[in-house]
């Protein structure tokens, strides 16, 4: 809706495998998601733009992607079809392997599509932060400068991701980086944050269009879960002491993002890295930021993942704020205003699907 | 076989897709290879000792592998089953996607049995040293000590690997890296150079005992595709410059590196790698060593490989020479055994499988 609006000719590629991997872990959004044939006509009502759907599975259907990229001959493609969830990965070994085949297996079915359809169309990738872990020196954007033995190279940053899906987008960052090299293909990997927020411009055109909003431990992230639980008295639960550090980013900032690099795309053969965070918090940091507006109170719980908690965090972001982005920060307004939202639909939270049920070391 | 006759008790478990990949691409061994069963039980005959074979397909039965893990209860697990071959990967799309399904989801699946049957057995797994690339620096044994902005952190290496196989094997590193994090297991990886030779101990008790001898641009590697060119009077054929460095081994070290690593396990959570490779070769000077023996002809042809020609290669590997082995290093007369036993079966080479057909940029 967000590129629509702006003139770009849009087509939904989609297999609704989130619906089905909400449903196999019994989550549902706080509010409800129409199909996507009803949100696409709903959004047309409104705004006078259409926008196409096919329904595909890249992962298990190639050429029938391949079909679809040869006609409608994008001139980029946006990589959203990926399993978005790292506590999802670890629910168990199936879960664990359904994760990759679906991330790793697509990515390259989406590589391939483009290589046989078009390889100058720009790929623009999803990735995650979480993709770098959290090392002891400086993250930088992609590439690192290494000297060692009196020598210097330029490699890919090191990566020590913390869960199976954080490392199925590792894999699919170096499968995409070879796809560059080999193959002469334009990539633009967005390292995104974790994401908060409900609205933007196009969600308030009518309540069919909504985002789908999860506050649920397993696909809902940490400030959506924080002000769900306030929303029904419930505590907010820390993993471990809090003190685990993170980039963060508005919903709004990530569609912004997406369009600046389209509109200044990778060249013929580079793989190019952007951070895209506007600000990082600590985990409790942002929990106290929920206490100042909720009165809620804060509980720090048994830490289900293997991640530091006491850990050095600094990561670069300045690629994409030099390319225009204009960052919507995180304010006690925001609060308000998520809070506000949330509130109205407290009626909606299922309180037993507020705690993390999924153990690293189940 | 060499495992067995030194006292371990060993179950494979195979299910026979290299014969399929072979079939594929038109590929035959120089030798004939009778079925495994005919093997085992020719192996069986000669030594007195057993050895047992699951079918398996471990990639797409992973709940078989937990039956065979839990029946067998192995102290170690040694991963061979992945699609070894990098021409192979670059085929078409489909053969892409198929490399990387069979070899990530393969390994993730024996890393969830592991995980389900004993945590403590070590997992030794077969990588390569083509997941380094060719970097500007020195390549250390798995790990780099960075120092950036004055801060350091210690990292697995940064990988750049040069084929969708390479990548497949990079991928299945940090997964088990992870695991070794996440799941206190304890993992080996062998960081294989390119293997070149016949004959081992253990083939000499029968010729059905032989080992699977490729010749061709597909699954044979550059040295055995050299003798077999040089037996049937064609030219040898040099991709590119020959300029290309790599680390090279003897079949019977592939073996003895296994059984160190198996008698000094890794420590539970521990990620060791080794390099596993014995001395450094240029394509060129190995055509040159192969010339002086068979007074066969050098041809360079374009280079069928994305690939650097001109490149620094200085790759460490003493932790396995540190833990005791005593290398085969390539003579003059390692050609001539290795000549005088294809040149015997040189009727059974077919010519046309000589020349690489896959392009990297096909």
């Amino acid at each position: 809706m967000y590129l629509s609006k702006r003139g770009h000719d849009v087509c939904i590629v989609d297999n609704m495998a989130k619906r089905r991997w909400e449903a196999a872990v019994n989550a549902t959004p706080l509010f409800t998601v129409p199909t996507i044939q009803d949100r696409i006509r709903t959004y047309k009502e409104k705004v006078k733009c259409d926008i196409s759907f096919r329904y595909c599975d890249i992962a298990e259907n190639p050429k029938l992607l391949n079909e679809i990229f040869d006609q409608f001959l994008p001139d980029a493609v946006i990589h959203y079809a990926e399993q978005p969830s790292a506590p999802y990965s670890h629910i168990s070994a199936g879960a664990a392997i359904e994760t990759q085949r679906n991330n790793i297996l697509g990515t390259l079915a989406l590589m391939y599509s483009v290589l046989h359809s078009n390889p100058s169309c720009h790929i623009i990738k999803l990735g995650t932060m979480g993709e770098y872990g959290t090392p002891d020196i400086d993250i930088e954007e992609g590439y690192l400068d290494i000297t060692h033995n009196g020598r210097t190279a330029r490699c890919l940053y090191p990566k020590k991701a913390g869960s199976i899906y954080h490392l199925s987008k590792c894999h699919d960052s170096h499968n995409l980086e070879f796809g560059c090299r080999a193959f002469n293909l334009r990539v633009t990997d967005l390292n995104q944050g974790v994401v908060y927020g409900i609205d933007t411009d196009e969600t308030w055109l009518d309540t069919g269009l909504g985002t789908s909003f999860h506050y649920d431990a397993i696909f809902g992230t940490v400030l959506n879960r924080f002000l769900a639980q306030a929303a029904v008295g419930e505590a907010l639960t820390v993993y471990g002491s809090g003190t685990q550090t993170r980039g963060f980013l508005n919903i709004r900032d990530t569609l912004a993002c997406v369009e600046i690099a389209l509109l200044n795309p990778a060249q013929e053969g580079e793989f190019r890295v952007f951070n895209q965070f506007t600000e990082t918090w600590s985990i409790l940091g942002l929990a106290q930021l929920v206490q100042s507006v909720t009165t809620c109170k804060i509980q720090n719980i048994p830490n289900p993942r293997v991640e530091d908690e006491d850990h050095y965090y600094n990561a670069k972001n300045s690629a994409l704020t030099d390319l225009g982005l204009d960052p919507h920060l995180l304010t006690v307004q925001t609060i308000k205003d998520m809070y506000r939202s949330i509130w109205k639909h407290r009626k909606n939270i299922h309180v037993d699907r507020l705690m993390p049920t999924v153990k690293w070391r189940g």
